[in-house]
């Protein structure tokens, strides 16, 4: 956990019309943001082993999250 | 687009159990992940925006990640 830096995720809530941002909230966003990644990742590599693969490739990603 | 970096999405895509991912299947999995946290930080903003409030707090992220 906490792989994902906060200070992107900060600019990103900035960028979609957030005047202020509390750091709780940053953290709290990067932590939801990052489970859902975990879980694409997983169903990603499942993809990858489906295929006869070891190689994670952008079709197993795309295959994921239509 | 493109806040996010690469290596942490790549780490966790290791952590998850894949042996090699391509760049491609990684710059696919920031481009979702990133399209994700956007649409929850505008979703966040609206929460913050409905309480009367300029900050985004932690509660607002959670009302619309429940």
């Amino acid at each position: 956990m906490a792989e994902l830096p906060l200070a992107p995720l900060k600019r990103i809530a900035k960028n979609t019309g957030a005047d202020r941002v509390s750091e709780e909230a940053v953290e709290e966003l990067r932590d939801v943001v990052e489970d859902i990644a975990e879980d694409l990742a997983k169903d990603a590599v499942t993809a990858t082993k489906h295929a006869g693969r070891v190689t994670v490739k952008k079709e197993d990603v795309d295959l994921v999250t239509r």
